[in-house]
């Protein structure tokens, strides 16, 4: 019973297969195989745009590179207060922008208020040098804490972006949960809500390493490649990634197990939502599961092997959380069985 | 006969099965797993030393947070004009360290002459903030041309920094390859020749994905867990690289393939020497070799399905390269076969 | 009745007469002539202790210096929410240290409340590196809102960083008017309550241009003369700064003009508080007074000649602003004259 | 006789009047006072079309911020191996820039060599990630060791820029002796031989404190105001910088200080000509002379109150520089005087 996070689990067995598929024979190196040429090809298909892909090592990578291709000097990027960039990057996005500030925005369950993003913009008049200058907005689909942006929320957000001129990342790390979520297509939850720029996540979802910047807007980005280079981000042996997207994104290999981890998810929900001993904080949108318990029925469950941590309660939760209690995050994956969640089950029944 | 580079290869079969071995369970996250801690030991007892090990993506990230953890205001590092730091990284140990100097330094065949450090470093007196200050000196081990510093050569640099009070970093992009080549132990070949600091590369050795800072002189790096995510090099599934370093340094996997890629350079040259059609330019000690032809005989091997580069003549190659003539470089691996070097010896004979 | 900003005035004439002093004649550059070490030991003097003394051109180099000086990997420091570094410097620390994080602290009138200081710092546990790491707070003294922070508050900030072991900055851009206001000695303001650096600032109160960095904790900042030179606030003529600094230290001449000053800002308000026109918002510790008057009352202020800036209500102010109404700021300076103070009594009685 | 450097002088006494002007009344801050207006239409004036001019505290910051405002992803800049941003500026323009690289560039006497410049500009083929992009290329007029580029030597530089598409910076630190030793325009010296963005130096020539950015092509530099504040370099009383610069240009001030510093540079060249002491080591075309003497002659007169430094002979000097010789730099100013040249001239003689 491991919820600890879709970053504990290994490699579907089908992008395992790829990787080794690739151990014999010699390829060019750098990215400029036939093999990388032809994911970057798939993406572009995918989301039905030519695009620009860029392999990268990590998340954080990714996220940290997309505000360099939007950074300007004494530049300030919105993003929600509970965004990975701002939580859990320890200051890459600023490393890598030689400075730039993230500025958090507040919204409900993780995701950013338009109005309140609108504000925190307008407290940067153009051209006044003291207060620095707008460069970008990022979101995060799916949120840090499971919920999903719905295409209106997207839009509504990428409007006030396009009011002020700048323009809109989004943290895909968990892209294809978010996806099968809203059943749409890449290009509607993308460039036709508004975004310009993603970070493309498949670590989470099956793969071993692969994240990749998708850059849809062809007007920016054109220093990528440099930016990518300069960042040590550029690896040698790139078709090992190309590889496990090659698998990843055949077949609806991703969307399979998007689709497996929510649903996981789901299960997980009802079986909390029928319990006497926990409470589901919020309906879950996507693979990540909240819930209220006693601290000791939290020990009690860890003893008897469930894996999963605590968090703090986000910044729209109106619920309470007791003294004695704790708030807890659990996290399916592809790699999640229904027997373990059946078993979680029966623990908490 | 693909000599075109050692990231060209693929990955040891060993490799490639330690990988898929990692394809099932769970484990935590971000380098805390148990098989992160057994490869950290296991690299601590080949250097004869409790090391601090850093996995990192790529070897331009190992040689820039190498810089990074040494790097001081107004830095100044010093490493060989050739040195990969400063031909082929995009200026990532510059970008990495805030705008640290990387400060060419001459030297016969990939090697810093330490006569020409000495003068170097003096160009910066201490406490004179005009010059900067020196911060670090690097050596590539085996060097960009394929020769290999004696441990006496690196004794001398090391000497040399010593004077100055500035440290010594190795990139050991091709470490195993020099190892073989000197038949020492790793801690003669580094610590116990005054090296504080490596970045200890598996990738051009048979691995996927499989670089590392290795910290030996514990007063220095005290940062690098922050540095490393800061930098965007901390891996979620670690685990994944820790498993190439398993197979890599059990049983002496390392030392074999390097071995092997060396015998196949060594018999690259022989075939070189006997043949009327090229000349070596200087006898290789790793697995890199150089040799002198006409263009028009590099035209033609290339057409013949032999691959590789040419190559500009390194700093003290007294060896004229005629007008009509190129030198290039041939490179060998792990995946290198003798029936490779065989056809491409009968083709040049 | 100019009231816009203390960095719209002149020079005394004091400090114009010494500038005058150093037109003729020769002396070495970079900071080491005699005269910038004479005001360096001045300096020691009046803090009582030996301190290290950095001109800078700026108080945003101050502060920005003061933070590279303090900066971590990943690092995070804690300044008030409308402190000038996260208001008013287009992200110059962010970018001096290539990165670091300013985290906005709440606290009434300018004041960081010690207790939410706290909570800020525990979020970044030690060794985690995802949120990165503690490296400084800093206090602006006096407040961006013409409060001043009392020898307690102080006190209980440098608590709060001792415990978490962080270092305390003092932005002191107004650090004579909180001085004289407070009646204590500037040993008691700084080292004695805790500050282990300050931006010591003379351009508000009658300088041409005259910052400093003061080092006070001898265990920080031995960096200094690389991080400034590398930061090109280096002057050659130097003495031009030293020559300002030596007459505004002298004969008390920087106490009589803060005295000047927060007497002007104390009649002001005297001539607010007695107005049917206007409100008072806070009482003035320093030399900034806050008004709130209706938008229409403004203009006709303006346009009889008066000129103030509008402001937005601090975090913290409780009192209302009226649909209708404005808040505004009034600055004075050694340059203010009681004349002045009067004719704009007279216009809103 | 103090020969030790332009920048061991103080202030013109037109400049130091100008200053004291200021010290009375109030004006808006941060360069949008009227006197800043009014000297950045003159210097369009002087530069015979609409410029952008960017007042900063040293030299230094004028050539960072210049390097920063053409910086790109692994940037590389070319420069003469003497120049200042080389030699004497603590790595600021690579802190700037947030990491770029200054490639040496070699030419005899101060001057880059176009063809060797072109040569190393070759090294970085277009697109090609790893060895990083040209950005720049930098002169410096009149150079470090006293010789000036002719108008066609800054035009065989800038062709090689353009045929490379990069812009050409000029440091200018000593822009007027540079100007006046050719006799010809600002214009003629700059864009109309393709130079981009000058660092335009007063301070050098009877300036307290006087540089800055003047950009001439309206192509580059649009995000110069937040470069310039997100660096710290925009004063709060910069009127007091725009004062200096107001006399520095009117009336020909400029003008004449230059052609009396080099008038005495030259009136020394020629006592050292007839000199059996010391002999000339090239023909001063500015206000630097350099002379080879024997090291005990430099004891003698500097004993004998004559201040001056030894100097390393640059790149190219071909005359010999014997065993108990030192090469010496003497540097003339506005406030040299024809009777210390004299009497220089008797204790050679």
């Amino acid at each position: 019973m491991n919820f600890a996070s879709d970053n504990w689990a290994g490699a579907h067995p089908a992008v395992a297969a790829a990787l080794s598929g690739q151990a014999a024979g010699f390829a060019p190196a750098y990215g400029t195989s036939d093999l990388d040429r032809k994911v970057a090809a798939r993406v572009s298909e995918i989301f039905e745009r030519e695009v620009a892909v860029y392999f990268v090592a990590t998340g954080t990578a990714a996220n940290s590179l997309s505000m360099t291709a939007l950074a300007r000097p004494g530049g300030v990027a919105f993003a929600h207060r509970e965004a990975h960039m701002l939580e859990d990057e320890c200051g890459a996005p600023e490393y890598f922008t030689g400075g730039a500030r993230l500025s958090p925005v507040d919204g409900a369950l993780g995701r950013i208020d338009p109005a309140l993003l609108d504000r925190a913009i307008r407290r940067h008049p153009a051209a006044f040098v003291h207060a620095g200058q707008p460069m970008a907005t990022s979101i995060t689909q799916a949120t840090e804490v499971g919920t999903v942006y719905g295409l209106d929320d997207i839009r509504a957000v990428s409007g006030v972006c396009r009011t002020h001129g700048i323009p809109l990342h989004m943290d895909g790390a968990r892209f294809a949960n978010a996806l099968v979520s809203l059943g749409c297509t890449p290009a509607e939850m993308t460039w036709k809500s508004g975004v310009d720029i993603v970070s493309f996540g498949g670590t989470k979802n099956g793969c071993w390493c692969a994240e990749a910047v998708v850059v849809l807007n062809p007007d920016i980005g054109r220093d990528m490649p440099f930016l990518r280079k300069r960042a040590a981000q550029l690896f040698s042996k790139s078709r090992f990634v190309a590889a496990q997207f090659d698998a990843y994104l055949a077949d609806g290999l991703w969307l399979d197990s998007a689709r497996h981890a929510n649903r996981m998810a789901a299960a997980l929900a009802t079986a909390i939502d029928v319990s006497s001993k926990l409470r589901l904080a919020w309906a879950p949108q996507a693979n990540e599961v909240f819930a209220i318990m006693e601290k000791a029925t939290f020990e009690a469950l860890q003893k008897a092997g469930a894996v999963f941590y605590d968090w703090h309660p986000p910044y729209g939760y109106a619920g309470p959380v007791g003294e004695s209690e704790t708030m807890a995050r659990l996290v399916t994956s592809f790699a999640t069985t229904g027997e373990e969640v059946e078993r979680f089950g029966r623990l908490i029944s």
